[in-house]
């Protein structure tokens, strides 16, 4: 129960608040907080469910700034996932309309957009300026990858007297924005810095789903649908599709429950091995000799123990992966041609058609919440945590808690059962728990 | 406090455990129980918050029939709804494969399906016949409205030896299944009543999104979206858009946040007036003479204060409601005319396009675990109650509980406030709760 | 033969041409011409095929107007239909980017657009401005219905000191521009006026499939389903689905085609009767007892013969249609009342979700290619005329000859054959033609 | 005027009409041809436009089969097209419902189900088998590529007693089927072989567009629109899609002119250059530095000119081609990095996902009608030949003819005019023809 008040204390606030809210809607006391139950679907190391109480999202009576002189910016990194642009024009919306801010600055491609040297230029975003953006997909402000020193963002901040940060982005980015949080702590600045967390992959931990993620998921079916179809139009067909997803097998887990379609799912939570009794080779060779066909469906970072590792970090500090789907092709034709089985194998990428479509009407009130929830948040003086949602209800966290690690499938929840009898692969090696395999 | 016990111990069960279940995967216990912080959005009528202890739904450990002698029978009832196959598939699928029940049954054509004069004939329903039916909208089985004698549905059931029965459908069929349970345990039947409730209006006490609900939305938004464009594609083009919901303006409200393209939203839970000061129509007058067009949205159930309502029951029980579209219109003609403004109203009534697509991909995934969970629920003894999802959990709620009340839009919510700031509609009498306005 | 030269010369031009064109690209001699053989699918009365020679669209080798000093102005009229925005998009770009013309004139709100006491202001038309337009639905420029006085129109462009006017609309539309042309050469005016014919209907004479009409059937297509999905989902269950068609049943027919789920198509062109041998009521009763369920698609100009017709006249100045739903809905009832059947009929209308989507990717390419042989034809002199796609060609028709009548469904071709095949309708009194019948 | 002649006689037919025909629609005269006219975008090599008698599709009066006792055959062969199913479908209905033909065989798995060892059974199809499969993309069927023995697929003809074989393919199909043919004649035996020609890329020569293409130029604008969304998204983004078009750029061209998106369209009718004046990397350079982004679409077959080939032929006898995306990443990267310009470049094939979905709703209508036309030339005995749709009316075609050569996109054509000008890719090199250049 300690657990409560260590979590719900460790919102950072800017200072003791300033001025009454003007809200014409009910608007709430500091102190209001939320009740959550962690259980295993929150915490894989969590052995007991435990409770928390959260600070809840929402307009506060005090606010911190005097809107009417604040000034914010928004900044979008990493990859793009759908929903960018209607978190983009939450802010800009509440904040003009509800907040009354005279302006909002957006930061052009990334973290690059605050450092001179590369020469973008930050400008002004007006509610006619973002007002159709929620139809597309992708950002309007454009985003880049890596990590820029943090001296040089807070300059940048600090030239263009912003009051209040709004940065959207994954992992990598939360830890950034943290760096910038101690940087602004460091010069004593008043700059509250907020975080909208994104990833498509939806491993960012604490949170169940992520913006983007239900959107995802959707066109991920889409393209399964059609490794089906070619799977089942050829003698021994198989179709294989590559799914995002690095360290977590979330779209593809729930891609497979949406479609029925698929025979293998292969994620980094469930190590398989390829040979041998429960091995995923001969189990797709006794599908195709009964069934004739066959859908495996990979995470990006499913395989990795079968690879080899050392290919270096990419430019947003992650680690290089092998390709699983290189290793499936390679390991299929070897083991296929031994057999003497002729079959014809699709590889489908779908990943820039997933990630770049707009948000699905679900996702778009989600997105629509969370910028304005971020726009309450930096009003009301907070700093240094996320907006998220937790089991249907809107909270802060702690910027700490969101980048202590990564989430990830827990391959004993309901989640990963439904998926092992929704593609019979429980017989492969890997794919349940130690104890009840 | 007391709350929780009491919530937890009214899940009826037939009787003690008979044997062990040998699923492969992880069980309950049966004291399994998920924490829930009831808040506002869950019961309107709560004033502070409260903690509930649900029972997890999922598979027992212990279960109550032997599943390879086991019959289910299936049947769906009242109007359309997205994802009515998928749970009917879900059911079959987990009923065969996981539980190795050797029967069940579909029973055609709602509730008249159990009722021999309307001469419609149950029959098998087997993984081949359900294997593809996810793919199409409406439900295979066909539905039909209005009660039937409870003791002839269970002359039926007993007749049929069937052991668990799974009824789908909405308020009024609730209220049967606990008149089908009664009956059931009056004749000291050993058969398990299990609801899954339907929904298209979102108004299923206890339970934040009905299945359904999300592919509903998404819908609704295209012919928001149309609304308006017809709307500004012609001098004062006014696009007046229907849609579902009877008592409560969820669709209606969640298609506004989606789209932002409206202009007004009418609730059942949001008592506007239409002339004078915070009238609909001077608004919509300033509106088109600023503007040039406009956009409204009206749920089915919204302006009944307006109208006489004396029209008797339709054929499910349900008071046969004023048509808004038409008060309306009427309206409108009358005010703009009055003041020599010439205008063109376009109206749409999507609803039959609505009801009748598949599900999206998220109701997918959420149908099958609907399913599934109903299937454990049975198998293990479990009657006179529902599965449902809470705060991201599945948990078993009992049918006294759903029935006892509609759930309606809070207007104190969040919900309500980001669609006031969404259309701009707070001027309007009626939009706000009493001590805001 | 004589018929060639005819039609040929038909095409008026606004004078000699005056100067040498600069397109990148190979242009044509003013004397290119496109051979075509009308048969029974173009013209009904024809009895025999006949060749046909008419001028093809294209860039010309010689000009009338000098471009870099030219004006255009463009205007939408009528109902929506989709690709008006692609039409206007590929106008302005095609003027601005291959003829370098300085100034395109948007009109808005249609004809009304021309007349000062309405209000609405012209407003250039730049290439930034229409550079996203195409994947919105309706018209930028908004529309209106009925006619203005030509003298108004005649005078407005020549105030505005317009070369070029483009006018997309329907049929009354193509008739203003002969009246708009005529005023024009009374006037001695150097302004030429180029067509481009729309019609959600697809009944403008000589003119195979008009833009918009495939996507229009796609979506349609989709009520359909629905109405299918409602008619199968309860016991006696009628999916009724009107969709556009004042005088043609093309869309109707050719969704019907798409789709195989229609019991019944009604259109204009084919008189059917109620009751009787070979009624539609006994018809659709049969359909009832032997298969449970039945869609019936009305185009909705169909039994206008089983109504009194002296509702007057539209705004456009067609006849007001009785309503061929209420007509059904009313007829059914009664007949199957009488009968003892229960039964459970779902209406569905469309139109406005049809019409106001945006063009389809075909549709697109047709409206760009239509955009782009306006601008030629008008830069050449050529007036008094439409652009339009003939046998996969495009060429110039003389406005003439699009007004002459309303193109209609031929009920002895091949499109009406499949139709009758699809629905097993033949035996419907008044679907063949009276020698086949 | 010859060529009128020879043309229309071309069509081989198995022998004197035996019997009339009981169809209850207008039937056709032996005689009945169809005049086209064909100018430059039906042939390159034509200089001149020349008209050509061509046979009516369509029901004949005398039919050569007795339909009661014949049987047919289907058989899909090489890759996925969308509308296959509906073609199958179509055969089927039309068949069993018009000419109340007792058998069609279902030849699974494309020619190689004609050869026993292969192991796979003709089975089949009956109206019910088929009535649902024109929802889902793909072939019900099943395909494989290349060519086997005719004399053994003639065996299992004559064996199996088929009097009229549906062979729906590509080039390679066309040409197996006229390899088949002659096999048929020298053994003397009454069986119709009538081809459907079957091109995603739309190079079948005399076709203008074969079915699937629409539906394909639909679904890769979907993939374009991605590329330009992420192309937008960072800093010096190039969004590169290949598309299907082996020899001709069809999908390329028209996807493009849909979707206005593009920079650079790659095809194989255009050689284009690297470097140098004119050159695609010094182009692709300036749009960089003056826009920040490009996308380029490459048609598989481009850019072969730069590449070593020698690779060989695949399955179905094409030479394997050099991928023009590797040549493309690895000579960008070349380039832009000796300039020192950071860039970001995401690749798109969007191949399988674009060829396995469903038809469009105008395709299923098209596909509807060769099928329906393919069952009445069999049933009249037509033989050698294939059924298409030329300006608008469709008519046989003798096999001799669509497999003479390839058609390839023509780039005098106004359809090529157009792609240049929404591009602005005019100033390349070899995007003109010689003379214009």
């Amino acid at each position: 129960m300690e657990e409560q008040s260590t979590l719900q204390t460790q919102i950072n606030t800017l200072g003791p608040c300033k001025l009454e809210s003007t809200l014409p809607y009910r608007t709430w006391e500091d102190d209001k907080t939320i009740q959550v139950m962690v259980d295993e679907d929150l915490t894989e190391e969590a052995t007991e469910p435990f409770s928390l109480a959260l600070e809840a999202a929402g307009p506060r009576k005090k606010l911190y700034f005097d809107p009417s002189r604040a000034k914010c910016a928004i900044v979008t990194c990493g990859g793009l996932c759908p929903g960018l642009n209607d978190v983009i024009r939450a802010i800009v919306m509440e904040a003009y309309h509800a907040y009354h801010v005279p302006s909002v600055l957006g930061i052009p491609y990334g973290l690059e957009g605050f450092i001179p040297k590369y020469g973008h230029r930050p400008y002004e975003l007006t509610p006619a300026l973002v007002a159709d953006i929620h139809r597309f997909g992708g950002t309007m402000l454009g985003s880049s990858r890596g990590p820029q020193a943090p001296e040089e963002i807070v300059d940048t901040l600090e030239r263009s007297n912003v009051n209040a940060l709004f940065i959207i982005g994954g992992d990598g980015t939360m830890k950034a924005a943290r760096a910038i949080h101690a940087e602004v702590r460091t010069r004593n600045l008043k700059i509250a810095v907020i975080g909208i967390p994104k990833t498509i992959d939806n491993d960012i931990n604490f949170i169940p789903q992520s913006f983007g993620f239900e959107t995802a998921v959707f066109k991920a079916t889409e393209a399964i649908e059609c490794a089906h179809t070619e799977a089942c139009g050829t003698p021994n067909g198989i179709g294989l599709v590559k799914l995002m997803g690095r360290e977590s097998g979330f779209i593809a887990a729930r891609a497979t429950l949406a479609l029925k379609d698929v025979n293998f799912v292969l994620i980094p939570e469930a190590a398989f091995t390829l040979e041998g009794e429960g091995g995923l080779l001969p189990a797709l060779e006794d599908r195709l000799r009964t069934r004739g066909h066959a859908v495996i469906v990979a995470a990006e970072g499913a395989g990795q123990h079968l690879m080899q590792r050392n290919a270096g970090e990419d430019a947003s500090g992650n680690p290089v992966l092998g390709d699983v789907s290189d290793l499936l092709r390679k390991a299929i034709a070897d083991y296929l041609k031994k057999r003497g089985m002729a079959y014809s194998l699709k590889y489908i990428d779908p990943s820039y058609i997933i990630r770049s479509i707009p948000a699905s009407a679900n996702d778009k009130v989600y997105c629509g919440f969370l910028g304005q929830y971020a726009v309450h948040a930096a009003m009301a003086g907070r700093t240094d945590m996320v907006v998220a949602k937790i089991q249907d209800r809107y909270v802060h966290l702690p910027l700490e808690l969101v980048t202590r690690r990564r989430r990830r499938l827990n391959i004993y929840s309901d989640l990963w059962r439904a998926v092992l009898e929704s593609t019979g692969q429980g017989m492969l090696k890997g794919m349940l728990p130690p104890e009840q395999a």
